[in-house]
């Protein structure tokens, strides 16, 4: 079966995020006061083969701790979708 | 109410992405073979405050025609969910 995961990967709360804090600023700068707070993380598609769910489950796991996030600093949650050919 | 927005920016399906070419590659390379495509995008929680849903629409869609996204060449989509105190 052919299986798409998105993943979303985010700074663990306890770091700071750079990034985050550069974007809140330029909307406020830009007049958007009503913004308290913006994290900036990544967000991939992943399409991959695999026998079943539990294949599909323990791969993402393995490819996101070995090289898609870095577990020090990042977290991530994760959706599967089935490809329908 | 405060709301926070989970937006996903990615490119548009006809745009090149290298970022996701070289991590398809990175990924073969440790033998996980069974990989065929991936294609990274950002990924951004935004808190704000706003009186009701469709400003909260609004607001986001703003948003992200104005800094968060590049219309030309990336699309988004986002969910919104309120914050409770």
């Amino acid at each position: 079966m052919k299986v798409q995961a998105k993943i979303f990967v985010t700074l663990k709360g306890s770091v700071l995020d750079p990034q985050g804090v550069a974007v809140t600023k330029a909307l406020h700068a830009m007049k958007y006061e009503q913004v308290e707070d913006v994290r900036v993380g990544k967000y991939l598609e992943v399409v991959f083969d695999v026998e079943n769910d539990s294949q599909a489950h323990e791969l993402v796991a393995k490819m996101c701790d070995q090289l898609l996030t870095n577990p020090v600093i990042e977290k991530y949650t994760y959706e599967l979708v089935e490809v329908l050919a």
